[in-house]
């Protein structure tokens, strides 16, 4: 798994000055494009050209399992991990629609469904059926860690086979919002209470046991949640795994990424926490609703794109806020500069 | 300019409940698409169809200079109106880019520059040679605003004709924030100090100078100011009414309309004040980084889909903003229901 610690290159510092002066000459008071600005001067550096374009996308969804499903912590039952990747595969899902709309490449990943599905347009790439319940034992092997953190890095190698220009990964599995925010917990350090929300609708008194079942286990498991790595192994998913790889393997290729929600952040969060460089490459599609979400962001120094009150996951803000990147890149190249149309700079 | 009073019928309720109905199957947590689901049903109602839809945007960008910007209060010379309405004809400014990533049609509309430009695909529609400066004088007369809100709903008629879906306004003109600040002060009962931004980028002590005359212009003007058209007429600009024109049409057609920055929003503002039922046509595509911008919104009880720190007017925060609303009516339309896709509900 020595993989994940090899180097990530920082983006071109001169391509991104060099956008910074081109947008100090483009017929606008400067800085009036606000956030657009600076997403264009990145991406310049991230692709070193003068000139940054996001033309091809890759959307990987990855799903599987949990086995703290068992604990009653999701207002869906389990069997819809399974049902969604079925409705991946036909394309009705919000995720399709939006990966439609852009023109994105889609795929999605079966990484540890209790059972796989048999349908030809889901990847099979599975660290086991499901994890264990973490409430009870650590959610995987080893093994299986490493095997669900190579499962992202293959799908990077898909999208970059696919010639993308910007990495979106999604995810799916029932119980995952309990998972992720058990991981956040751990890594920043908080008690469960500050960071678990209502996933995909718990009532009040339902948030209360779920944050107190997640204490639980962090009390359970502290001797082993010393590192990175231990805590995803402990209280991780294998799709939060397979988020991370594919993150980290971004990174370290040089593929813009662009993070989903609150369970695509923690996953961020895990990569940054295990090789720093990585959040250089990174931007953030969207805050959602979800309760741990903003504090993930905050600890990433993240300023999202979108603000919308989605808590849907799949990927679905972060296709979302894709149009916006592109417009930052036209506006960078397109926009005439104050000597090519005449106007008085101020 | 009795028109402006002339009823407006609400958006159609039996299709807003069946759109929100229609969310509930969708293949997602209930309410985890956030402020698209209301996007998606609002149109809906507006539109009186079950699947809403944006392909045809027109965009109008209403140019005038004014008086007041005698008084020093931009960061750029007076001749950048003239010069950007130049820049806008040959497709160089930001909206020029941003329409033509979202296929919207565009138009330029000289409502009172200085000087007339002669440039084929600049639209003459002037009310003045630019407004008087409102610290001396009341900024145009009764004859010249009934005038400048006509610009503005035959650009609208124009929209219809082009068969536009959502009508997108957007203005150009050295010193209209000083002229929007007032307007807004006046018409929201505060002190200029409270509304007065940096505009295209003053210093902090320009400000402070430029909130003092506009409240000196508050002060001497006082026993003129008694209802929106008096504020209109004594603070506006010609670019400003026709907004305000504009928009009252578009709501009096059944146009939806996605509003734009600090400027379009006091137009939104004044036109809500003349004829009430206005709003409920209206998105607002962002809020702004102008300082006025979000005590506006919050007057008008609007929850703008985008903060991007943008500052630059023309229509560009309300085009940014139209891949969300497109996208919230393909979630809408296309997403699989819990029945279709054999998905179990919650």
């Amino acid at each position: 798994m020595n993989w994940i610690y090899e180097p990530i290159a920082a983006p071109a510092a001169d391509y991104y000055l060099q956008a910074q002066q081109r947008q100090q000459q483009l017929t606008k008071p400067p800085g009036s494009l606000g956030v657009l600005e600076d997403c264009a001067a990145r991406l310049a550096a991230m692709q070193r050209r003068a000139a940054p374009s996001i033309d091809r996308i890759h959307i990987s969804v990855f799903a599987a399992d949990h086995g703290v499903a068992a604990e009653g912590v999701s207002a869906f039952p389990q069997a819809v991990t399974a049902e969604m990747v079925k409705n991946f595969a036909a394309g009705g899902a919000a995720v399709n629609v939006l990966a439609r709309q852009i023109g994105a490449d889609f795929e999605v990943v079966d990484t540890g469904l209790l059972q796989p599905v048999a349908l030809p347009n889901v990847i099979a790439d599975r660290a086991g059926a499901g994890t264990a319940n973490f409430v009870d034992s650590p959610a995987m092997t080893a093994a299986q860690l490493e095997f669900a953190l190579a499962a992202g890095r293959r799908a990077l190698t898909r999208a970059l086979n696919n010639r993308a220009q910007l990495f979106v990964g999604g995810e799916m599995g029932i119980a995952n919002t309990t998972s992720a925010s058990a991981l956040a917990a751990a890594c920043l350090g908080l008690p469960a209470a500050e960071i678990t929300g209502a996933g995909t609708g718990l009532l009040p008194e339902q948030i209360d046991r779920k944050a107190a079942l997640i204490e639980a286990a962090l009390q359970r498991h502290r001797p082993l949640l010393d590192t990175p790595l231990a805590i995803l192994q402990t209280l991780g998913g294998f799709e939060i795994a397979a988020l991370t790889g594919a993150y980290i393997a971004a990174a370290q290729q040089g593929l813009p990424v662009l993070v989903d929600g609150f369970i695509s952040s923690v996953a961020a969060l895990l990569a940054a926490q295990l090789n720093s460089n990585c959040s250089a490459w990174f931007f953030f599609g969207h805050c959602s609703a979800e309760k741990g979400h903003a504090r993930v962001l905050q600890a990433l120094q993240a300023r999202p794109l979108l603000t919308m009150d989605m808590r849907l996951g799949e990927g679905s803000g972060a296709a979302l806020a894709v149009p916006i990147l592109r417009m930052a890149c036209r506006l960078h190249n397109e926009m005439a500069t104050f000597a090519e149309a005449g106007v008085s700079a101020g």
